[in-house]
């Protein structure tokens, strides 16, 4: 039996695949495959991908051949694009059709997604009749839409089975079907009439039929339907998969659980992004060469300084008053982050809860005046601090009532904007992730300096 | 039978909700009982606990009462904490045993955290012995921890049962557990040793043992596991559920994947709340009052406000150099908030990198090297965009040439700063969230401004 490699409380998950990686880097090396082979029968097979991926390009096919078959299909499927592509610029043709007709048919669609469609052509030809038409309806749909998500690897069962020849059916089904623990009832037309959990056929009396103990009440999605709205009905409904129909009601493929934690994670990293001024394409930053990173980049930091230019404008007007009294130049870069740190706490909230839907109940207004008050407590507190500060350690109280009062109209603003603008957004039909921090910080800049120098202007001039 | 409220194409699901809401609460007021019930039926547990939480508050325990006792259990499950407690102050003591009895384990242990604790105290003792020791041992661990998540209410196997003995042993227990589409296989002294699908089962011969079909390589994890690494195991391992054991490897109970649905998503609210400069306690910031409101933000307002006041130390010490060229001072807020964007590109890519773990086969150095290089080019395109512009727009090369250079040095720093502080911070062992974009920009501010004013002094100074 193979050394059990589970995690002790002492040594963790991670620090025991890092072992194992370079057990296999040392084994392949010394071209012990038996060894080698023998390391990774205990692994999951999302393990051995990662391992696998870690390996030098030119060691990554001979590790992936050690595999027998069944687990060489699912490691390949959680292998990263890049290197799906590259093991199969070196397999033998043989080996690239038995992989790419035994795999899962969403993943074979992903995989599809990312070669160039010469290969893809080559490769479909090799694909028998029903799985090329499987794959060829997948890839009909919108990237991101419950029709490109779904899998068409169920189990549909008729209303008038009985539980024995349910049972007869599934046994012969369930070996090649990604979803067995929903069974999915249909009509002669195919249609979505019923779900029933293997759980339930447990339960039920041998001689029952499937109508007697199925639950009418489904809930179901359309193959057009937005990945985040799938994920959300998942979450909502605390499903293990979705089904999928089109606007007849025919039931067509379901969308599993384990997909919706990687699109909650990827629209949570969308969002993150945008917030952070960055736009998002799904792709890793991180794989992504320099120039990408800056085409990547640029586009967000062009548009801001391009807005932030006008702050320049502003300042100039005010030149008299500035060389007046030079010292008001010094409190710029506290009172715009001031701004700034406000914004974002006020547009963070807004957007998150527009995301989550936990705004969902609330009134706009509501939350925005909720916002605007609060934007006066604590621009109110914050004003008198630096009245104070700036009063006992510069001794200027002119120029520290002008900037206390600035700080509580900016805050003011700040924070009504903050929660405003992305509602704005959300009701123009953009993303409201759109209008975050940095945008936000902009608006406020602009304003909040101009009424700042307003006020020096009424105030300081006046005394000086 | 009832009417079909499923969504067609053209209403969606949340009007649907809406037009159930409004139904319900005229119902009420009618007093048409048997209508509003007949309304209910087909409806999910989780839309009719959201349609009793936006009822009147004098109208909840009616609109609750129509529920059939199965119903009423999974829906008052789906409450939030304050109609939970609201319902409960209305029952009568009866009903309210009847509930607390039979809610799911982990569901009383999450309600009798928000009940005050004179109150829990009597309905503990309402509880049989046994759910009365489940529910202490829960409360037992730390909140946010496996042991507080999971449920105990999962099926244990013997190793030498044969399938017909296991699926007897299933039939018995299926109704009343959570998890019943893994099985977990455990020896005599309660330790988990293998497990099990329904469909493994259902595939096996029937004079197999447990043993022969049973999968020994398990993923499973600790009581005292942080609940983001048990939701990242379900996410990366695409579990349903993950078996929980003590440091012996005794099942103790089961973390199932709708919670990490859960999970993942305040997770990453409470980083997007950190990068906001914000605190996240787990409570929803718009049930808060004001005042809570207030103290929430304040902290962070003030951390920073303080560290700020450095830049108008940095400022009033280049005095001269302002008093020369008062222009110098128009571009203080370009500045600043170029920087800022750039820093927080940099810290959102790398905190939500560390976050999702898809930073974990790169080195730190090279991170952080890639990120100063980046940081570099942008500044050298955005500086030469500068001094063009300064050049042609407002006729002063030496000032054009003093914001481009500072521009570019700034982008250097602040992409770095960016990107090394999260790490930092992780290394000395607190969220790398928090060194987010506010902080971040206050240190790029106070350096930038530093750094601006001495380019100045250099070249303007010396030309003028």
């Amino acid at each position: 039996m193979p050394t059990d490699i589970s995690p002790s409380s002492t040594v963790s998950r991670s620090e025991l695949r890092e072992l194992v990686q370079r057990q296999l880097e040392l084994l392949l090396e010394q071209k012990n495959y038996e060894g080698a082979k023998a390391l990774l029968i205990p692994v999951q097979p999302v393990d051995i991908a990662e391992a696998i991926e870690n390996l030098p390009e030119t060691m990554q096919v001979i590790g992936f051949r050690l595999l027998n078959q069944t687990t060489a299909i699912t490691v390949y499927e959680y292998l990263e694009p890049k290197v799906q592509v590259a093991l199969l610029e070196h397999f033998k043709e043989q080996e690239v059709i038995s992989i790419v007709e035994n795999m899962s048919t969403d993943e074979r669609a992903k995989l599809f997604e990312e070669l160039p469609a010469k290969i893809v052509r080559q490769l479909i030809n090799h694909l028998s009749l029903e799985e090329r038409q499987a794959t060829s309806l997948l890839l009909g749909y919108q990237p991101n839409t419950a029709g490109r998500l779904m899998t068409p690897d169920y189990i549909a069962l008729k209303q008038n089975l009985t539980i024995i020849e349910a049972e007869e059916r599934i046994r012969r089904l369930a070996q090649d079907v990604e979803v067995s623990y929903y069974l999915y009832v249909t009509d002669e037309q195919k249609r979505l009439v019923g779900i029933v959990s293997l759980k339930d056929l447990l339960l039920a009396k041998p001689e029952q039929i499937i109508e007697e103990i199925m639950t009418r009440d489904i809930v179901y999605s359309y193959t057009n339907c937005d990945r985040e709205e799938v994920a959300q009905l998942i979450q909502r409904y605390d499903l293990l998969a979705l089904p999928i129909v089109d606007q007849e009601q025919h039931l067509l493929g379901v969308v599993t659980v384990d997909d919706v934690l990687d699109i909650l994670e990827a629209e949570a990293t969308e969002d993150i992004y945008l917030m952070g001024a960055l736009q998002d394409d799904g792709d890793d930053y991180f794989q992504a060469n320099l120039f990408d990173v800056v085409k990547k980049r640029i586009p967000w930091l062009s548009i801001l300084l391009l807005t932030n230019s006008a702050t320049i404008f502003i300042m100039s007007g005010f030149e008299e008053v500035i060389e007046q009294v030079v010292a008001l130049s010094f409190f710029t870069p506290l009172l715009i982050d001031a701004g700034g740190n406000v914004g974002a706490q006020s547009s963070t909230v807004v957007i998150r809860g527009l995301s989550t839907k936990s705004l969902q109940g609330k009134k706009t207004t509501w939350v925005i005046l909720r916002e605007l008050i609060a934007g006066g407590l604590l621009g109110l507190i914050m004003g008198i601090v630096v009245i104070v500060g700036v009063f006992f350690i510069l001794g200027k109280p002119d120029i520290g009532l002008t900037v206390g009062l600035s700080l509580l109209v900016i805050t003011i603003l700040a924070a009504t904007t903050g929660a405003g603008l992305p509602f704005l957004f959300k009701s123009l039909g953009f993303d409201p992730a759109l209008m975050s921090a940095p945008f936000i910080t902009t608006v406020v800049d602009i304003l909040g300096l101009f009424i700042y120098f307003s006020i020096a202007q009424a105030i300081v001039m006046n005394g000086a």
